[in-house]
């Protein structure tokens, strides 16, 4: 018996790049030419098991330095996400190879830090992390995935993610259901990470790098009606200490120290501002729920320890309809 | 008020690499000098939640290639540790840095490939992770943390490390509460990997390797009557269009059929052998449930899906007395 004939190419070439599967479901990787960043860009999707159809999206924005993997990889929201049937899809952070000068002189600018905005300097004229993310990718998906409804959307992120998943809501509401963050950078035109990408990306008019801040958008939305989920990640002198039997020695409780006060402490004074965010959600009367989670750094051990609690979240709001 | 005087070094100093909060509990990295091993090692710990004490420990064997911190950062095995008051402990899979000629030159020999056994050949005598895992580690593990109970352990691996948890159980009956194993390499002395290692490890009287071969050492144990939990993946033909609507164009079907044809397959049919050990189980009467997980790759997707499986399984029999 002869096969059947191979059904035609779609219309955007999708190559595979890995597929493995996980709780039932399949974590797929893919690369393709995107339109928008004028670069190949890799994704990943996890697909929850079939036979499924009309599956919810909720997207995954990563932080500084991560690629669409990390998020697969580490975080195993697979799990719930496989329970729920949702699909995840998780894109990388900015483009990559297009070598142009200074695009990887550090960890927070360039390469790895897109900031999920369209940036308007021309020499980062390439930079259009929003735009792919608000409308190449769905486009990406609805043409080569017919068991996705790209029109049931969420969207999460961490840290660089979290902001942009909150930025990307809030101009967006008509085109997510709902978002949720992990230590989120909120308020980025007033921390040093923000400031540096935002004068790089938009240049020095300050009014608009309003548009990419998650504080100063939600000042303007009176339409937000679906609470908000953070997860906050936050040291405690006490934590460092809040197991005595965890302390092995004096060598020991000195590195204990070194490391529990060390960055991710910084992080949330001088970068995360999460009660900027809080205070402007409570002058507009809009629904956060802030968690502050003490103890936890800025790793994906936080996020995996989270992550069930955020999709369902994210679920109550994807019941298709 | 004068702060009260640290407690006196514990016997083995161990040099905290990092600690992150996950679950509730903590993953600490340690590094020490193995007395054992003559060099040193690194291993990882999740203890669960405290307040705890009297904690049993399991422990996780990786496979070929890996460190201590795939488990950690890959398996999300903590989870399931926190609920069940469980630590977990990953040490490295080898020596490292001992400089042998030929150390590295091969991922299935060597670093990272220590085979949980005593070599004999004198060139590979530091090669005694069978020692450092059963003996050495406990110790270690005992003298710095007291809210440990050693005495109340068990063990599980995966690939190399399923063999390693399969020796070490079978040999020690007495010291393991129970064993399981994620597509475990159970008859090294009929497959490539282990005959490439144990020949270099150990010589060339074969009756030396079996002592390392669970399918051997299970024909020789008339005292196993807890069950045996073994997950085994395998790539099936049907799997790689299970579900029709992941196919997309001809070029992608075409990728499918390459990644899922793979190495995976060839490893069960070359490397791994369950059906020899479940022979051998079935021959003696040893409880044995081998689960056959269709579709699933070598990967620690794999292991995530399975593992609150296996740490259940080991709860059962991790009761503290």
């Amino acid at each position: 018996m002869a096969a059947t004939p191979p059904p035609p190419p779609p219309a955007v070439a999708l190559e595979q790049l890995s597929s493995n599967k996980m709780f039932g479901g399949r974590n797929i990787r893919f690369r393709h030419q995107s339109a928008t960043l004028g670069c190949p860009m890799t994704f990943s999707i996890y697909l929850p098991p079939s036979p499924a159809s009309n599956l919810p999206v909720l997207y995954w924005l990563s932080g500084l330095t991560c690629t669409d993997e990390n998020f697969i990889i580490k975080s195993g929201a697979q799990r719930a996400a496989a329970a729920h049937g949702i699909a995840l899809v998780a894109p990388d952070t900015s483009p990559r190879g297009l070598n142009i000068e200074g695009e990887s002189d550090s960890y927070d600018f360039g390469v790895g830090a897109g900031f999920y905005l369209n940036a308007t300097n021309e020499k980062w004229k390439n930079w259009r992390m929003y735009d792919y993310v608000v409308k190449e990718l769905p486009k990406v998906l609805s043409d080569n995935f017919e068991q996705l409804n790209t029109s049931q959307a969420s969207i999460f992120g961490h840290s660089m993610g979290g902001h942009g998943a909150l930025t990307i809501y809030l101009k967006n509401t008509d085109k997510y259901k709902s978002v949720s963050a992990f230590a989120p950078i909120v308020n980025p035109i007033s921390c040093p990470w923000g400031q540096k990408a935002f004068s790089n990306y938009l240049g020095s008019t300050k009014s608009d790098w309003e548009e990419y801040d998650a504080t100063c958008l939600i000042k303007k939305c009176s339409n937000v009606s679906t609470p908000i989920l953070i997860d906050q990640m936050f040291v405690t002198t006490d934590n460092t200490i809040e197991s005595p039997s965890w302390i092995i020695g004096t060598a020991i409780l000195t590195v204990f120290y070194a490391v529990d006060t060390g960055d991710d402490d910084k992080f949330l004074a001088e970068q995360l501002l999460p009660s900027n965010f809080e205070e402007a959600c409570k002058a507009v009367g809009a629904p956060l729920s802030l968690r502050m989670q003490p103890g936890y750094d800025h790793s994906y051990f936080f996020i995996a320890t989270f992550v069930d609690d955020h999709i369902a979240h994210h679920a109550q709001f994807l019941k298709s309809t």
